[in-house]
Order: C-alpha cells, then structure tokens, then sequence
C-alpha cells in the first residue's frame, strides 16, 4: 500500500510547515511541501497530519520487553535484593506463554507512545516467543536471547536457530541479535565464542540486516572487580579495555548502560565506533549512577538511548527517555547551552537506527525505511509551538502519539493499536500475571 | 451536586479496591467499599471508575502559570541570557489579555493533567487577569502579584485590592497570596513590608483562608552574594538566615527552589516550619542544580513540588516532576531504597496542600475538599498493576486522567475540559502569540 502522509508539520532534516511524506511499500519516496507531494502522488492513500508533527518513529536501544511483566513487581530495593529476591525467582517460573504476552504489551506500549524500533534482550526465547510478539504486533525489533557463562552453549545454538528462522523476517523488520549477558555474568572464552558466532552469522544472512551484538557493560561502579573476581582475569584498563583485549569490539557492538568507564575505556570505544546505549531512567531508579553522556558525544561516539526493561523504569517511554537525558546533562553539569534540543532528538533516533546496524532508519528522508509517527499538537501543553525540538523534547508526551506507520503499514490509528481488542488483551495480562505471581509464591 | 465516585482503586489512607468516594457540595462525605456506598447514597450522581484509581488531585506549588505563553520560546540558553534577552523583553510586551489567555491554557493544561491546584506568582495581575482565568477554568489556584524592589509599593497595593476582591471566591477556591520576588530583587524592608501586609489580610480576610507568602529562594548558588552586593545587608548564615533576621518567616510562607541552603538555613526553616518548594525540572533544565531533599524531608521539613514556569519546564506536568525528583534522589545518592513511592506521592498531594495552607485538602479523607482525579488504568503501559504508587510514581502518565473533579464540581469528563471548544481556543492561543512574538520583535 502506498501513503501520502499530508499536512503536518515534518521534521526531516529541514523543518517543512506544510509537508508531506509519500511512502511506497515500505520505504519514503519523497518527502516536501504538501501541496507539491499532492500532486505528484495523487493515487496514494492519504493520512491527514494536519495539527500533527510528524517524526521519524524512536528507536529503543536497550530494553528486556517481556519484563513488562514485572512492572511495579520489585520496587525500591538495593540491585541485589531487585535481583536475587524478586526478579531472577520470578523470571524462573515464567512460560513461553508469559514471555509472548509480556512481549506483546511492551510492543503495544512502545508503539502507542511512538517507539517504532525495540532492541531486546530476553531469555527462554528458544521458541522465539519474543519474536512471535513482535511479528504480531508489527513493531520493528532486534531481538537476542541473552545468555549466561552457564549458559553459553545452549545460548549460542539458539542463537544460531533463532537467527535462521527469524533474521530478516517480514520484510527485514525483525532481526536477531547475539546476546552475551554481561562481562561479570559470561566469561572471556564466551565472549569470543559469540563473537565469533556473530561473524558467522552475518556472513550467512548479513544481506537481509546487520546481526549486532548486545551486550551490558559497566551498569555497576564494582562492575570491574566483579569481573576479575568471577573470571580471573585482567580488567586493568577498565572493563571495555578487557572486551577488547578479547579482540569483540567493532562497530555492530551494542553496550547498554556504559556508566563507569575509564578513560581508556572510551578511547577504545572510539577506535571500534562501539555503540553506547545510555539508560538514564532505569539507571537513576536502581540508583546506578549516571552516564557522562556529554562526554561520549564530544569524543565522537554515536550515543543512543534505551528505556531498560519494565521492571526497572517502569515504563517504556522514549519521549520521557530523551527529556531525562537532556535535563541530567544539564542540570548536573550546570550548563543549560548543553545538548540542545535537536541534538537530543538524534540520540532516540537517527543515531539509534545506527546502533542497531540501520543506515536507513531514523530519519524522515526519502530512500529510508518508513517509521513515522504522527503527533498531536492539538492539546493544550503543546501550545503554542514556538520551538519544534523544544516541543519534542520538552512538551510533547508519549501519549500525543495518535498515528504510527511501521515499514510502511499503519500499526496505530487515532491512537489505538490496529486489529486489536485492547480491552480483552489487557484482561489476558492480568491473568498472566496472576497466574504467575501465584507460581512465584508456592515455589 | 452531589456526586458518587464509584468502582475504582480509591488510593485513600488506605488502597480500597473496589472502592467509592460520595461527595456532598464541595466536600468529601465518605470513603469506603463500593457496594456500601452504593446503599448509602442512592440519589448521588454515579461517576463510573471501573478500571481507574481514583487519586487526590496534585497539588504544583510554585508556577509562574501565564508564561506557558513562552513556552520553547527560550532554549539552551543561560539563566541571565534567559531572562535578559528573552523573557524580560517579552514579558515587557505582556497585555493583561495575553496574561489571561496563558494562565487559562496552564489552568486546561494542569486540569487536563490531574493537577487541580495551582501556586502561581505572576506579575501585571492588576486587575487580576490569572484570577480572572482561573475562575473561569474551574481550577484551584493561590494566587500572588510578584514586586521586586522597584515596584513594591504598587505591589503591595495591588496584593491588597486582590485580596480584598478575590481571596475566598468559589467557595473557597481561589486565594491570594503576598509576593515578594526573591531576596535579590527584593530588599530587606520590602520583606517586612510585605510580611506586615500578609499578616494585615490574614487578620481581615483568613476566615476565608489563609494568605501566604511566597517567593524564590536560593535558586542560584550566587545569591548569597548577590544580595549582599544588592542591598549592603549581612547574609552570613544563607540567604533563608537572613530572612529570619527580618522576621517574615513563618509556617505559612512557600519558598520555591531552596536549592543552595546552608545548614543553618535548613535549621531555620525546620524552625518556622517553612514549606520548601522543589522544582527538580526547571532547577535541571536551567543548570540551576538538584535540591537535597532527602536532607529535607529527614529533617522534618514539609516538601511539596512544583514545575515553575512553562518557560523553563516546559510543562506543568506533576506526574513527571513526581517521577523525577523519585528518580533523582535515588540516582544521586545511589541509593534506590530512598524515597519510596508511597511517600513521594504525598509530596505532590498532602504536603503541596499543607504547604498552601490547607488543612483539607490534597487527600481522599472524609471531610476534605473534594479534589479528585480518576486515571484509565486500561491502557497498556499501566498494566499489570503490581503496587498501585509505583504505578502512580512511575508508570502512570498525565494523560491516563479521564475525568477531575475540583471543588465537588466535575471539570474534566472524557478527557476533555468540561464546556470549552478547545479547538477555537488553541487557535486564540496561536493568535496571541503570534501578536506577542511581532511585538518583541519590533520592540
């Protein structure tokens, strides 16, 4: 189906007031002033963006989407007892059928608050129940099945199966990812293994998609000392310099959270291009700390942002995400002139497309892939629009998201997933989430 | 009317599921289980909140509510840039008309938002204009005429006329206060001046309510100093020391910001019981800094929120000042077992009331003001609901609210103000604009 998305104001990488988007199949094929694209796509469909911005969808670096599940489950708790107590007991009792609907809402949630592309890291997906979710509810994703030194073995099989069955999938919307948890959870030997895993997969299947490594780094200030402990190995250097050392650094390497890096460590983080994927809300909630993203930025990584998973932010909200972000740099350097709006903007979007391997996502430009949201600018706390990235930034709310285009398919309408009965699917999490919370208590 | 909210999740004392709220006149009758109140108040008119919480409605204690009128209007700047070259050129162009156009769009906003309570300081209120929108939009508001040294005797003249003519109107709903901008703007026997006054109006009018002071402190980490420069006075100790040494603090005085205190000035504050305002999102957004209030509140001080000014926000959006400050506190000390979210929604209700002089107001207790706020739980990111404040602090967004009630009056039903084309009002908000912006320019 081809779309004439008209009338709104478009932020492509100039601003058009009154603009238009023409998309065919699942690509932008033009993108100018309304009036013009009228006429020259006169038998596409068109969606009326008028009193709408109209943004490239955001792009989620990081997060563990079935853990919506949890939300709200471990509040308020030290890292360990979150995990030990609450969290890894809970997740041992969960089914396929667990991870699917926790997978579904997030994908639901993501879209109905404009986040177009998830990249998801999550256990037990032999049978890719992750993956069934997002084919499902039309999201764009990048999904891993993270894996544990105990783990490795079976994590790198089904690594390899999941990326035969899944990579590329529904027009390349979905993709697989190779997932070794954390360098304090999976051993040097294993990190070379999935590295090794990922070169190969990407010479099998690299036409349909990049295959990226994801990984945590440096979520915890003891994060190096762990490592040496546990592995008996020499983190000198900092924690990135001992991946390197592993010779598993390069530029299709995402590495989410990156809060206590050494100063060798970003320097070799530039030398790879290694891909920063900063979580601000769920690493000020755990109380992790807070990554020096500027930083990054003036050192010339491509930062981009991720949510963490549900359980610990508790949402799956880009547009708080990038606010967060902005106001942290700000506020704790006491420089308000730092990261203005518009460079903020990139991180949730054309540099998270980066991150996951995309040179065509990210952006509302003709010849890339077309995600793209419409937002209500219709609503008081919008008005009046005297800066378009301050509004994105600063004012507009996730819930002003009323239309979402997803590979070229419309996924949310006037603000409601298409096709699908919210009402009784909410009721199933319930159930889900009843059943399970029960299975935690009796074991 | 007489109203009964009924079948939500009441968050009253305590969490009653399936719960109701009766609502006599402008009061709070009883709160209990649904069936029961179902018997006892037949003839009441029937709010259905199945699928909702049913919450006090937030109280924002310091707000400059006209300036959404700037809002993005001036970004990434430095403060004195800020206000130099930005809003104090525009505010210089303000008509009373664009006044009340701005604080009836922060009133729709703030509704809309579940935020029924507003402490806003503005100045040109000569004849009233905040007031004037506020009590055409059905919202809660305290209300002050900011002087600074230059203007105080029309200050005081205006804050006496004000009050004589509005503090008390609704039936309570709308209050004037006394505001002297801040220590540097202001000088010391303008304090007293305005301290004289404040207690003048509380002997006349506060059987109506109490009139409050409210005013900016210690926002920068130079006022100190700058004060001294300004007005040749000692402010050994801090800037709050200081005011004690004039003699207007007292239990019924709002201090927004309090960000750079010193010891001493926490210990004078504890004294006089004096009601800090935290503004996390400005004070961020402006490079201002992060206030203690875990140092606060450990030291028995009565903390409520705030936005500030849409200019420096840019929202009035309390669900997300109650996420951040949580967030914050956590993050900075590194420590997530701080400020639990039961405890942090009192900052945004019963303490906001408190610190406004209420006794009756910012909770579901019977024989409280009947502030109520209902929010869709039926939406994918509120769902499963594990810990109803969690979801309150974390998950809920402004825009789950569906229906306000102020006063005992409903002005929020559906997610729409009650009565307001909103259409043709954003449209007047745009025209405002548009003429402010053309006369700054040629100004």
């Amino acid at each position: 189906m081809n779309l004439l998305v008209d009338g709104g104001i478009v932020v492509s990488d100039k601003v058009i007031f009154d603009g238009a988007v023409a998309v065919e199949g699942n690509r932008i094929v033009a993108v100018g002033d309304s009036s013009e694209l009228r006429k020259r796509f006169q038998g596409f469909e068109r969606i009326n963006a008028r009193g709408c911005a109209v943004i490239p969808g955001l792009v989620n670096t990081h997060t563990h989407a079935a853990m919506t599940i949890f939300r709200g489950y471990a509040e308020d708790l030290p890292l360990f007892d979150w995990l030990n107590k609450r969290i890894w007991p809970a997740e041992s009792t969960l089914t396929p059928k667990d991870i699917e609907v926790g997978a579904q809402l997030a994908a639901y949630e993501s879209l109905l608050f404009g986040a177009t592309t998830l990249n998801s890291m999550y256990f037990y997906s032999e049978d890719g129940s992750e993956l069934h979710a997002f084919e499902k509810a039309g999201i764009r994703a990048t999904v891993g099945h993270g894996f544990f030194e105990k783990t490795v073995e079976s994590g790198l099989k089904i690594t390899e199966e999941m990326a035969r069955k899944w990579h590329g999938r529904d027009n390349g919307r979905l993709r697989v990812s190779v997932c070794p948890h954390a360098p304090y959870s999976t051993g040097p030997v294993s990190y070379k293994m999935a590295f090794e895993l990922q070169k190969k997969l990407n010479s099998l299947y690299g036409e349909r998609g990049k295959i990226i490594l994801h990984t945590h780094v440096a979520e915890s200030r003891e994060e190096a000392s762990v490592v040496k402990e546990a592995f008996n190995v020499d983190v000198s250097g900092g924690v990135v310099v001992y991946l390197s050392r592993l010779g598993v650094l390069s530029r299709d390497l995402v590495m989410a959270h990156t809060i206590h890096l050494t100063e060798e460590d970003v320097r070799v983080m530039k030398a790879f291009d290694v891909k920063p994927s900063l979580n601000p809300v769920s690493n000020l909630k755990l109380g992790m700390g807070v990554a020096d993203i500027i930083k990054l930025i003036k050192d010339g990584l491509t930062v981009s942002l991720g949510t963490d998973g549900p359980a610990s932010n508790n949402t799956l909200d880009m547009f708080e995400t990038m606010k967060i972000v902005t106001l942290l740099v700000k506020g704790l350097h006491g420089d308000p002139t730092l990261l203005p709006s518009r460079e903020a903007f990139k991180l949730a979007t054309e540099y998270g497309a980066k991150a996951l391997g995309y040179d065509d996502l990210g952006a509302i430009r003709p010849g890339y892939l077309a995600d793209i949201v419409l937002l209500d600018l219709k609503v008081p706390h919008a008005r009046p629009v005297h800066d378009i990235f301050a509004h994105l930034i600063y004012s507009a709310r996730a819930s002003d998201v009323r239309t979402v285009i997803v590979n070229g398919k419309i996924v949310v309408e006037d603000r409601k997933i298409v096709g699908v009965d919210m009402e009784s699917f909410l009721e199933e999490v319930e159930r889900v989430k009843e059943s399970l919370v029960s299975r935690i208590r009796v074991s």
